[in-house]
């Protein structure tokens, strides 16, 4: 139990509430932000005067609106304030300076072999930092954020275990701040709680409390939002709902268990199912969903063996958690493009009716770069929290 | 994105927060709450004088405590300020005054004959009310809080489906308020959300962030705690844990779905598989578990069998949130204190490692008086929140 803020904490409070609100929502007048904030002129006023000195917005006078009366003030965030995105991906290295207000100014990618090591994944992502640090000019850096399909550890960023990417107790973070320098405090989190996080601020899932944002490659995980806030669990660890066995007499998974949710609607099975077992990544994905779609049978055949057990287990999650969106990422993505009416099916004879009320069943809005700039709003949440920090 | 309080909010905020401090943890002393409260001593002061004038708390010099120094004075919670707690279980009905302090000063109690409907239900329920309310002389209610086991509306309490009672769309709380007159606000609630909110208050799971805490009879129902709040959905449905298919190819279940963890390890799982299929209610489970203890190898086989499957579920449900604790409340607490080891064994054979890291698996340590507790709770919300209103 806490007891309530002093003056002090409520006016950084404010500070911070303000700058999130510009971030996410870009250019805001100062009479808009006065509704929104619910907070009189005079604040908004001192408060954009205090982020302005500390240079992280900028405003300027509104053009003319067509409206009688004094023109507003329009707060925008400063995009030379910045923070490094990295992604760490089963197929591949991403990279991204992205500007406060959400913007990618810059980015760089590389594929991943599968079976490449921490050593060799750190030299190429930290030249990609080292050329976008020289391309910033002057900007300001406010930290970096690394988001890995993969367990994170909360309390200082160790990947506990990666197994679509091989690793485990890597602490990745620690390797690139060793190889790179000076990029800021680095903060790692996992692709789903990340992408999650972006959808939920200003994507498919914008102003809903309640959002399970599914991820899949090889693996699948969820980033999850309960009112209002993430659930990461004790340790961070939550989310792990590729591991929820659903059919206790399936096919072992690399987990060590049997019937994981993932040995049913990950790649591997989809690709075997449609005769392609000698692929992988999304690619691969991608044809067997297009050949369901021109028609071929065996192809067909497997997306609806997907969708079954994807159907299965969203209805599951869905009598847990009673969300308003539920959001299918990365390969799940092109399997819910083409199996979206047996998918909603199949969750409708799992779910019960008061928990799927209102359910809305998304792609993603922000594509494949949520896992981009939900790895820079692990940089900026610091900024946001106390931004005269 | 909500603005910081004003000074008028912060201090309508810590009243709440020193009421509730001394409502979970009983009488302590105004130099204590200075430090759990981080307030200063003026400031506890000023509080203690509120509160008291209000009648919420009183004050008393402490005993010698064989410390030199200033006596401190210490605020106990005033037990004479109540509400009315009402349980809905499948076998029985109860109701209870429960001061404030969490201490429950009268209660009342009926079988509850399976298929009985909601009219007959809310015969004794106002029957009881009315008596305790007679016996409570000039103490000051704060209102009602309804626990029952099954789906209810957030927004206005009403009893969407509670299959194991045998409703569905019940306005519960509205019939009770009409047969018995004022027994002040009635908030209605599910019964394994509102035991977890008890056991995590001042339970099994006191101080822990990340709790499950299980609640079994004919259905099995969760009330989550996930990084210190209650899990409760959009629209109030969450924690839905009994309908997670778990065995696509097992039994049918009375929601419509098959193989859902509950065909598994509810109560009737146990009683057909230990050949007593004709029995019902906690007398008959608590039958079964006392025969396995004897050796009764039939019972054996049925406990082992209901231990698995609940072993393999909380696995399940640990991967998705890396709780800290689990709690197994209702007939599960019996299954658990005899098949504890399998469950276990079943658990880690599903959860990750570092998802089941730190867990504890515990009985609830208020007993059955959680439900009744913790229906108390949901009346008192109202209070604690903001203790002038």
């Amino acid at each position: 139990m806490r007891a309530g803020p002093s003056q002090e904490e409520v006016r950084r409070h404010n500070l911070g509430t303000l700058l999130r609100y510009v971030h996410v929502h870009g250019a805001t007048s100062r009479a808009e932000l006065t509704t929104r904030l619910g907070l009189n002129r005079s604040t908004i006023g001192a408060l954009t005067a205090d982020l302005t000195a500390a240079g992280l917005v900028s405003e300027k006078t509104q053009r003319d609106t067509g409206r009688a009366g004094r023109p507003s003030l329009v707060v925008r965030p400063e995009s030379s304030v910045y923070a490094y995105a990295l992604n760490i991906e089963v197929d591949r290295l991403r990279a991204a300076r992205v500007g406060l207000g959400g913007r990618i100014l810059d980015r760089r990618e590389a594929p991943r072999p599968r079976g490449m090591q921490v050593e060799d994944a750190v030299q190429p992502l930290a030249g990609f930092l080292r050329e976008m640090r020289d391309a910033a000019d002057d900007a300001r850096c406010v930290g970096t954020g690394l988001a890995i399909a993969g367990m994170v550890r909360r309390a200082d960023g160790m990947v506990r275990l990666a197994p679509t990417i091989g690793w485990k107790d890597e602490p990745v973070g620690d390797a690139l701040a060793e190889q790179v320098g000076d990029v800021g405090p680095m903060v790692v989190g996992n692709i789903a709680d990340v992408s999650a996080l972006v959808e939920h601020s200003r994507g498919a899932a914008a102003g809903r409390d309640n959002v399970i944002y599914l991820y899949g490659d090889v693996g699948v995980g969820a980033g999850i939002i309960a009112g209002g806030r993430r659930i990461t669990g004790h340790g961070g660890y939550g989310g792990e709902v590729g591991h929820m066995v659903v059919n206790p007499h399936g096919q072992p998974c690399s987990c060590g268990s049997r019937g994981c949710w993932e040995t049913e609607i990950g790649e591997y099975p989809l690709l075997k199912l449609a005769g392609r077992g000698d692929r992988s990544g999304r690619e691969a994905v991608l044809g067997v969903v297009e050949a369901a779609m021109r028609g071929d049978w065996v192809a067909q055949q497997a997306v609806r063996h997907v969708g079954e057990w994807l159907g299965l287990g969203v209805g599951n999650l869905v009598n847990i958690f009673n969300p308003e969106a539920v959001i299918f990422g990365g390969t799940l993505r092109d399997v819910y493009l083409v199996a979206a009416a047996q998918i909603r099916s199949r969750l409708t004879e799992v779910a019960l009716p008061a928990c799927r009320e209102n359910i809305r069943l998304r792609t993603p809005e922000l594509g494949t770069d949520a896992p981009l700039i939900g790895a820079a709003e692990l940089a900026f949440e610091r900024l946001l929290a106390d931004p005269l920090l």
